[in-house]
């Protein structure tokens, strides 16, 4: 058995010195890492740990780690990994950032400005401090989670939501959606609101729309581990 | 005798969950508090130690770590201290982000695009993944540096200018600048191009014009706490 877990958030450079980054710890993804390799390590053969720049990995002899800088590597490795051998399970717990950089610019220019005074100087590495309004003008990122199960229809696919502020019922139901459309085997939705410290609320939605409800990391860990082993 | 050192990045938050960060790993910073509070500890009353959130700060009684998020929480602790206490020492390490979030907006309302199709929702705590054309809009930041002679005019102040890719003379020259323009006593010029993981090219840029070269963190931690000792 082969599993992919992806963990901790990715990071888009706007230049040599600045990226925009996702805040995830990546506690989570290593909590599911910690389960599957200490708890099924007999059953399983390999656990590629994608993880972001910030994120820690479980050291464990089962455990091949790979470090993820933005969208598109993380979609490069993944296609690979697919592609390349059978994988059993993913659990993407990767906090993809919605957005790339299209183009780093100014307000006069994207308002089509002719004559502007502006003479900003966008290229080189790193952008001068000069410019009075600076844009940052970004496109929807590839939906990396949809290539799962085009590239490997049979591997076992669980996606993550993670919202703001809304309500409960809103918060399944956006987990629903999410899992229509990628094709996924569940979906662990949470919200920001509901995570602390040492409390995480997690509702792992199955493909009948039921889900469980968990408290904190380790129990959304060994919940995700369970379902998956179960349903073997 | 007290000091202010700054050290690692600044960071600004579009949302919950992103934030544009400088990818500063305060190590340059850290060896300068370690010199000071190590090798100058008897003359030193205090170390403010004004830290980005992924900087490490040294642990030593004498240095009172402050975490910064934000230039406006910069700015608000620098002057807080600045107004407050009498500071002998300000070591500006800290890679301030030239710009802050002025606006998430989109391009069809940057254009002024009347009767846009876009609905999209920028309220909330987290901005929705829908948009087709994310714009975040940036201002320049207030240039945190140029507060701190005018809160305490004897304060001994250390500048520093990261530069990428630039000319020895334009990065001496472009040091020069930030010195005249605020005040400072020294200025530490480097260029991201001469510095990896073991090597860190300096020049301290004294208010003659003169400058010392080194070649790693503890030569240019060493040279400025010997520059800022001996002128005392």
């Amino acid at each position: 058995m082969k599993i992919i877990i992806t963990a901790g958030g990715t990071s888009e450079k706007i230049d040599d010195v600045r990226t925009i980054t996702n805040s995830s710890t990546g506690r989570l993804g290593y909590a599911i890492g910690r389960v599957f390799a200490e708890k099924y390590g007999d059953e399983i053969e390999k656990i590629y740990y994608l993880h972001g720049m910030r994120a820690a990995y479980v050291k464990h002899p089962k455990v091949y780690p790979i470090m993820i800088e933005g969208v598109a590597d993380l979609q490069e490795q993944l296609t690979k990994l697919l592609t390349n051998e059978k994988i059993d399970v993913v659990v993407h717990a990767m906090a993809v950032s919605d957005y790339i950089i299209n183009e780093v610019t100014t307000l006069d220019r994207i308002r089509g400005v002719e004559n502007s005074e502006c003479k900003a100087d966008l290229s080189g590495n790193k952008i001068s401090s000069d410019i009075e309004d600076l844009v940052i003008h970004m496109k929807r990122s590839p939906k990396v989670i949809s290539i799962i199960k085009k590239l490997s229809p049979s591997t076992v696919l669980v996606g993550f939501k993670l919202l703001s502020g809304v309500s409960h019922e809103e918060l399944i139901d956006v987990g629903c959606r999410l899992m229509d459309k990628n094709d996924c085997d569940f979906v662990l939705a949470n919200d920001l609101r509901e995570i602390g410290r040492d409390f995480h609320r997690g509702y792992l939605i199955h493909k009948d729309r039921t889900y469980d409800i968990m408290e904190n990391n380790e129990q959304i860990a060994d919940m995700i581990a369970v379902r998956i082993m179960e349903g073997r």
